[in-house]
């Protein structure tokens, strides 16, 4: 029991007691499955008992696996903390101008922190520098990561998986944020990847054709390419397209949509009674490419291949409910990493939208384009003056170009250095923003460069299901 | 609006007020696409409005399409009407021996009664005696087959489809009514025909793998093919198979669960809360095969191909939601054809189980166990003496042998002759059974014949998604 304090039990909040609950449910299982002794099989339930008090107390309610207490907790109080960030894969609000306060997420999500340890332990099985979203916690929570690295140290390996919804041809820079993750991870652990197109999903909340959602899916693989990835070892996926093409995909989604209930669902997503049925059966379609058996071209059909998922924090649901379910239909939970929301140039308030051609830097934009909008756009932590600027200097706290160079200028001590001289004063708005433009107009140009060399043929390549040039 | 006579609205039920405002509204819908004139639209329009009301009036709710009005009703008399039988995919339950009140069910379900002048169009369209299933009322109830006969007649043709839930191994004589009739069906039309395995949804509904649940649908498959159909104009199909291997299966599953909403499923199949999203998702993967383009190998991609489907009455749920959901995805609503249920040995207050081995008569049954379980375990409209029996006669509409024999002698005279006899005392029920067995025995032994010459091959390539003999 070395692993939950007692004493601590009452500082816990309804959500981490729920998680322990989980948790301990799960030892449990596991315990009794592997046929532990009888002592500590009785402890292990004792002390799950315990638990479920402690939930009980804390939320007047039974403790129901899979229902997370999040609906519990704004019914019973009547109002929902006013400084509470609301995140799921539809929303992502905070009133806070610097963006979600991503520490308390972690609690509230019961992920891990990607700590200095962590990520030296990265440095050193792959013998590659982190990258500059490891470095600056862009890339800032994980699930399960040591059992990851653990394995990988001991020569056991895993594959990515990582996805996109095409809800439109235009992407933005933001976009691109988990795809360079994922190509750096696919390179410095040499792993096969599998990237989903959620198509049908788009279909499904937007008003859209499946032929046009198809059409987008297409589109963006283009772009979703043109960043690099190994053509060998990469299989990129339409949901449309591949579930009618996949012996394994199915199968697996029927698995999980059997353990799932729409209480479950209507916790985690909040989900309604009006909602159509295929809202509601389509997380288990973004669950489903977390087990290697979905992809039995590639994985020759093996089980038990672990999953590592980079993603935004706000594709967390889909994966708890999935790391809920794994091991009760036999599987391997995936792990995950998880990155912060990419700040819109209004600020660091909303997640960007792909509708407002306004809220941020498209692929497609012109040199000029990015200049216009950066200048025009881009919220500033400056002062109103130029007098008080120098004086009392700008903030990078809520400096929208300040953020977006974090991203993507890769120099740490100039990064440095433009903050230290714009904190001061001695850097203004104005010159801020030309590092940031002078930065995204070449990669964007790269970018566009690179995308017109993806050739049809090369798009049917990586959409082909496959063995990839990987040995398990 | 002649077909709505308004002085009748206030004798109509409010499930057939809601039929009678769908249809209405269809009406208005395709009034509008093919941009009929202006008066007329608002014709349909006022029509739509008025039986609006007066479905508001009868249950004191709105109309929510799709949604119909059971529920509503049970929740306002707070009670059942106690005369009144329950018919749903899983249930069939009523408390008259002579089985379930057909007449009634179709008024409730607002289908059409298989009267004498459709059974002579059949006949006259396809130059054949009608199948005994007809002539007896065993088909008794249908939707749009009038529409079917007017284009066959044009030389429009369609296709069958009818499926079949594998829940064990084990299929029983009554299985066979619709395979049999959909034989005769796809031989007197000349007609190719689809047949789903929905080993899916018994896989989410039964405590089995998806192996089993496979395993058990190709079994089926066995029984299936024994029935003699046309290996040149038939596929079969499992869920868990061909979804994996279709690329239209999945797209029309996935337009079906954008339009019906967890409510409507609620409504039509009673699921709740507690019912995991694979079983609410479930409906549409029965209906897509309605649609001719999730078969594109067969029907090479053709949309516009209509579809009938003969099935027992429980299963028209299924299909009244897809007729409510097709042409809101722009295609035709299936045709159906209804049989009633075969009735227990022990009676016909239910439906038989496959699960209860004395409950019928088992394709794997022996001519000895035919007898015995005949003898021992059909329920006997007879009386309790032979002295009472002469005197007073049997009940034919309760006695099992007898409702046995309407499903299995072929010779109209000897049945009638059957009834007078055993109505009028002069057979006993001993002697009525023995024409059962003796009915049965070879009927049971020529099947297993026929199972027995079925070959692997022969089960691979009917499940072979392919094109069929016959030209669209």
């Amino acid at each position: 029991m070395a692993d939950i304090e007692n004493c601590d039990l009452k500082s816990l909040s309804p959500l981490q007691l729920f998680e322990k609950v989980t948790e301990q449910g799960e030892k449990v299982r596991a315990l009794k499955a592997g046929k532990a002794p009888k002592d500590e099989i009785d402890a292990a339930v004792r002390m799950l008992l315990s638990l479920k008090l402690s939930y009980k107390t804390a939320t007047g309610q039974d403790y129901q696996a899979g229902l997370p207490p999040r609906d519990l907790a704004s019914i019973n109080n009547g109002t929902k903390e006013e400084d509470e960030d609301l995140v799921d894969p539809w929303t992502v609000q905070t009133s806070n101008a610097k963006g979600v306060d991503y520490d308390k997420l972690i609690v509230r999500f019961g992920s891990s922190k990607i700590d200095t340890d962590l990520i030296n332990r990265i440095e050193r099985a792959t013998g590659q520098k982190p990258h500059r979203f490891l470095r600056r916690g862009i890339f800032f929570s994980h699930r399960d990561m040591d059992q990851v690295l653990h394995a990988y140290e001991n020569k056991k390996s895993f594959y990515l998986y990582t996805g996109r919804g095409p809800s439109s041809q235009a992407m933005h820079v933001g976009h691109l944020i988990p795809f360079i993750f994922t190509k750096w991870l696919q390179e410095v652990f040499d792993v096969p990847l599998v990237i989903q197109l959620t198509d049908d999903e788009k279909y499904l909340w937007k008003d859209l054709t499946t032929e046009k959602a198809y059409e987008y899916a297409i589109e963006n693989v283009k772009d979703i390419i043109a960043c690099g990835f190994d053509i060998n070892k990469t299989f990129i996926f339409s949901d449309l397209d591949y579930l009618g093409t996949s012996t394994g995909f199915y199968k697996n989604i029927v698995r999980v949509q059997k353990h799932v209930t729409f209480n479950q669902v209507k916790g985690i997503f909040g989900f309604t009674d009006s909602d159509c049925i295929g809202k509601i059966g389509f997380p288990a379609i973004q669950a489903a490419p977390s087990f290697s058996s979905s992809f039995p071209q590639i994985f020759n059909g093996k089980e038990n291949i672990q999953c590592l998922i980079p993603c935004a924090i706000d594709q967390d649901p889909y994966f708890r409910m999935t790391r809920d379910v794994a091991p009760r239909i036999g599987l391997l939970k995936p792990a995950l990493m998880h990155s912060v929301f990419f700040p819109a140039l209004q600020g660091a308030q909303t997640k960007m939208s792909a509708s407002d051609p306004n809220s941020s830097i498209f692929l497609t934009d012109s040199p000029k384009q990015i200049k216009t909008k950066i200048n025009k756009h881009a919220f500033s932590g400056g002062r109103d003056t130029i007098e008080e600027h120098r004086k009392y200097g700008g903030n990078c706290d809520v400096d929208v170009s300040f953020m977006y160079l974090t991203f993507f200028l890769e120099d740490d001590d100039r990064l440095e250095q433009l903050k230290q001289a714009y904190t001061s004063g001695e850097l203004l708005t104005g010159e801020l923003k030309k590092v940031l433009i002078e930065t995204l107009q070449p990669l964007v140009a790269a970018h566009q460069e690179r995308r017109k060399q993806v050739t049809d043929e090369m798009v049917k390549q990586f959409m082909t299901p496959r063995k990839l040039a990987f040995e398990f």
